[in-house]
């Protein structure tokens, strides 16, 4: 077996129906899965066979007024409630939700994620997000988004906050020792005492502490203040680039601001996505792509370009190049790192319709498209360059899309060495290698 | 078979350790399951093999401040996420979740719920309760409670909103028809537009409307503005009574309330909490409570005391009775529940240990010991004299005292006709004969 150190990590992203805005058209996916929980437990399953580190959910909370016809990412079950079922019916695959700082209460969240953590025994990770979209706000009590640096000024405290509950019980607090009456031990339970600008939280929690310390911390922020928070707080990053410049540039970025907070860049890892084409000859994947490719109505094109862009583009011609009055400068943040794809819009003169046949499909994720060996040379050269400290795998439709991808490309993966062969630890926090964190009232 | 209305309806009111305050020192309880999921699970299809009706979660989000020893009940899941994985090992049983409506947010809960609905086809119900610790409080900004009347002001707007979220999206709205690469039909799908004094939210919900419709709303508030709420909006309460009058008062003050919202009595059912202590024979019944009661310690006797009574007690003599200046008046709303006890007390002039003896092992829950036949006969008596539609099973050790009332009482209540021997329906709703409520957008 190679070095450890020369492994990367692989976690798949859920979105129900596939990463393909059309997968979910796709003849062989399963578009009504969004509901079923046998779905998500042969999905999990699979990625636990192929050895995965983690199963991440993503989320949003709220739907796209503008889009209500075509997108089956309107639907969606809240995240915590089927991984915890998850967490029964899978042992060793790390399982990540996405839950956002602006819209919970910390106590709720420390609480949620602890609990899932003793479920899984200690697989549980949180993918710590501020939430972007107006609609959001808009279903919980505000009539517009916050300012960004305020909204990553409150995730920071919400952070704080959240570690701090996770300490609150030392770890052998709990002694349920029947012959003397004592449940717990006084001495080894603690108030928090916080009181900020955002939360003021009394604590104790009411679990004890987690099994791993701490669930694995997530986050995805590309502004200024969210790769500032990943520095400060994240142990992995997802993140999308379709150039390895960029990718090269955000990974040396984001570690080189770790040490300003005392911490080593390897315990932070940079899942990059992936939307693998997998074909067992090259045939047979681009085959695949054109048949995805066929099926995305042009509406749907210009409304996810739209939603990149953060500017409706509806009301252009389809056949003509971007407006010279829409600016990504004046985009919201999520939108900025759609800036390479507005850059090669311009040089080459696309026309809208080129544009969104050509990003639609994979909004800025690295696409391949090939046989096993082709996908494997890409992963190992975007690794090896110092891209990536691992990917996070988005299959364009679902279920076949995440089969072809364990069947056929982790086997060649491992034969490489660039994968692990079986599971070493039992917790998310093992998987990665991370060190458990200290409690603080220890 | 019976009239089926003369059947009654069961729940289990699962508190890790069991109901007796001692409950988890007994020799057969397991005292760490409660971090264990093949605890719950268990509990859970042993419950389902007693055909209940439902399996029942409560919640606190804090822990006691002044009893951090000896209380079992200092750590517990959340709710949602156990019952999340149960839905998925279960195939009848009804999951009832306590959420507050003081510390969480109405889309999130709607969402939850919605969740929980689908991936149980159709079993989750939510206990709405507004909190009443300061405790609780204090982990989420605020320094005091609110007042009661508030809190239920609120509540009631809360739970109007999670019912109208629940609606944003018609029965039919998702088609996912790869044909057309419609996934869901617009005009199917609704903003709530809600604007009120505490929440103002657009929606839609972004998940399809819930298999039961609405989820099953609990509730269990003693209060004028608990018992107002419950004639509203609730389809089931769940109670604590000791004796059948102040049983049979509130049965008839409750039931009586639901005219003027226009429903009809038999829409909500009354569940009267009972701690059962099964013996094969009398003498064995009774050796089971002494055994009990000899694991009470006094500073646990005390605790619960003052807890129930929302005062102090432990700077008082133990072998004297209740203070002079101890009025029960005084006391927050949940203690008011506790008056006929204090009644007890000073009519008896128990003495504190005398008191804590008596009633601090069910905390005013009715307490039957005897043979599956007695308990039966009470129950029976306390059904057909009208003071509930059913019983809110608390076994006083877990996971022992719900085998016994499983293998031992619900054949005798089988026998006599007052139980079901087989599921009809699929669904919480069916179990409890509840209507479906419509759809205000259809
Ligand atoms: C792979 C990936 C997954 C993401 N998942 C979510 C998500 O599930 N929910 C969410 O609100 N934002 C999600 N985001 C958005 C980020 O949290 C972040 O808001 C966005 O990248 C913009 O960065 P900024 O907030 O730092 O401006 C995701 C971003 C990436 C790259
Ligand atoms: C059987 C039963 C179970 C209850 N479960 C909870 C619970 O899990 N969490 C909670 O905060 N309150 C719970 N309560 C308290 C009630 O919600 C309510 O606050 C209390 O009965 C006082 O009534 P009031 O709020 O109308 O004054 C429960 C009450 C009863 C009788």
């Amino acid at each position: 077996m190679a070095n450890p150190h020369k492994q990367f990590h692989l976690a798949v992203f859920l979105l129900a129906g596939g990463h393909h805005v059309s997968g979910w058209r796709h003849p062989e996916a399963d578009a009504l899965g969004v509901h079923d929980f046998q779905y998500y437990k042969r999905l999990a399953q699979t990625a636990e066979r192929g050895k995965f580190d983690a199963f991440f959910f993503a989320d949003v909370l709220g739907i796209g007024q503008n889009d209500k016809r075509f997108d089956p990412s309107n639907v969606r079950l809240d995240p915590m409630l089927p991984l915890a079922a998850l967490a029964v019916v899978t042992e060793r695959i790390g399982l990540v939700a996405t839950v956002s700082t602006s819209y919970n209460e910390p106590f709720n969240v420390a609480r949620r994620f602890a609990t899932l953590d003793h479920l899984s025994n200690g697989r549980a990770s949180w993918n710590v997000v501020t939430s972007f979209k107006s609609q959001e706000a808009n279903n919980f009590n505000q009539h517009s988004l916050p300012d960004p640096s305020l909204r990553y000024e409150k995730a920071r405290e919400f952070v704080q906050v959240v570690k701090g509950l996770w300490d609150t019980w030392e770890e052998d607090a709990l002694v349920a020792d029947k012959e003397s009456g004592i449940f717990s031990l006084e001495e080894k339970i603690h108030d928090l005492n916080h009181e900020g600008k955002y939360f003021s939280v009394r604590g104790p929690l009411n679990i004890s502490r987690p099994p791993q310390g701490h669930p694995v911390i997530f986050q995805a922020g590309t502004s200024e203040g969210g790769k500032e928070l990943a520095a400060e707080t994240a142990e992995a990053v997802f993140t999308a680039w379709s150039t390895l410049e960029k990718a090269q540039e955000y990974y040396r970025d984001v570690k080189g601001r770790m040490a300003r907070y005392g911490r080593a860049p390897d315990q932070l890892k940079i899942m990059l996505g992936l939307i693998p084409i997998v074909g067992r000859t090259e045939e047979e994947a681009e085959r695949k792509e054109q048949e995805l490719q066929s099926l995305l109505l042009p509406e749907v094109g210009v409304a996810k370009l739209s939603y990149m862009f953060g500017y409706d583009l509806s009301p252009f011609p389809i056949d003509e190049p971007l407006p010279q009055t829409f600016n990504l400068g004046d985009a919201h943040g999520a939108s900025r790192r759609f800036q390479p794809i507005k850059d090669i819009a311009d040089r080459e003169q696309l026309t809208i319709r080129q544009l969104y046949e050509r990003y639609a499909g994979n909004r800025g994720h690295l696409q391949v498209r090939g046989t096993p060996e082709q996908i494997a040379d890409v992963m190992e050269e975007w690794f090896v360059a110092g891209a990536a400290d691992g990917f996070n795998i988005l299959p364009p439709y679902l279920p076949g899309g995440l089969d072809d991808f364990v069947d056929l490309v982790v086997p060649e993966l491992q034969k490489r060495g660039l994968f692990r062969t079986e599971y070493e630890g039992t917790t998310l926090r093992e998987h990665f290698g991370l060190s458990r964190p200290a409690n603080r009232f220890h």
